[in-house]
């Protein structure tokens, strides 16, 4: 999916100024994270393997669940919102 | 950091129409992962914990390691680029 930038702000939208067809324009990533332990200069998890309860345990890698380091599948409304491919990282007992 | 939205696009930045003074301004994110195996629809990895080689392992959560899905330290200049606040996911063996 080509990348450009525009803004859609009130119904704004650069891209009715070009020739081209009018598309849903992605606009590049600039903070992935927008609500997580903002007050943290830098999030980091620990998982200490040993003491997992569950023989897979899905972890967070779109900064949108609720249950944050844990995935709770917000990555797919986020997904379908914006086009992405984001998905967890499962850590399996064996 | 409030954020509102505007585009940086050859030096024209919207924010000078307005009265405010001139500031870095964060685009809400809308995509978060740009180049990672685009072509799956849904990114998840898998980790038997039981395979780990190393006492500490860390996992990518920014979407801008070399290493994907393991880290390789690009949060630390996404973050300086973004003033975002991501971090990786740490396995430890105990």
């Amino acid at each position: 999916m080509a990348s450009t930038t525009s803004i859609i702000q009130g119904g704004f939208a650069l891209s009715s100024f070009t020739a081209r067809p009018r598309r849903m324009v992605v606009v590049r990533a600039e903070a992935i994270n927008p609500d997580i332990k903002k007050d943290e200069p830098k999030v980091v998890d620990s998982v200490v393997v040993t003491e997992l309860s569950k023989p897979l345990t899905a972890y967070c890698r779109c900064w949108r669940s609720g249950t944050f380091p844990l995935c709770d599948g917000s990555h797919v409304k986020h997904n379908k919102a914006t086009g992405d491919n984001v998905g967890p990282l499962l850590l399996k007992k064996q």
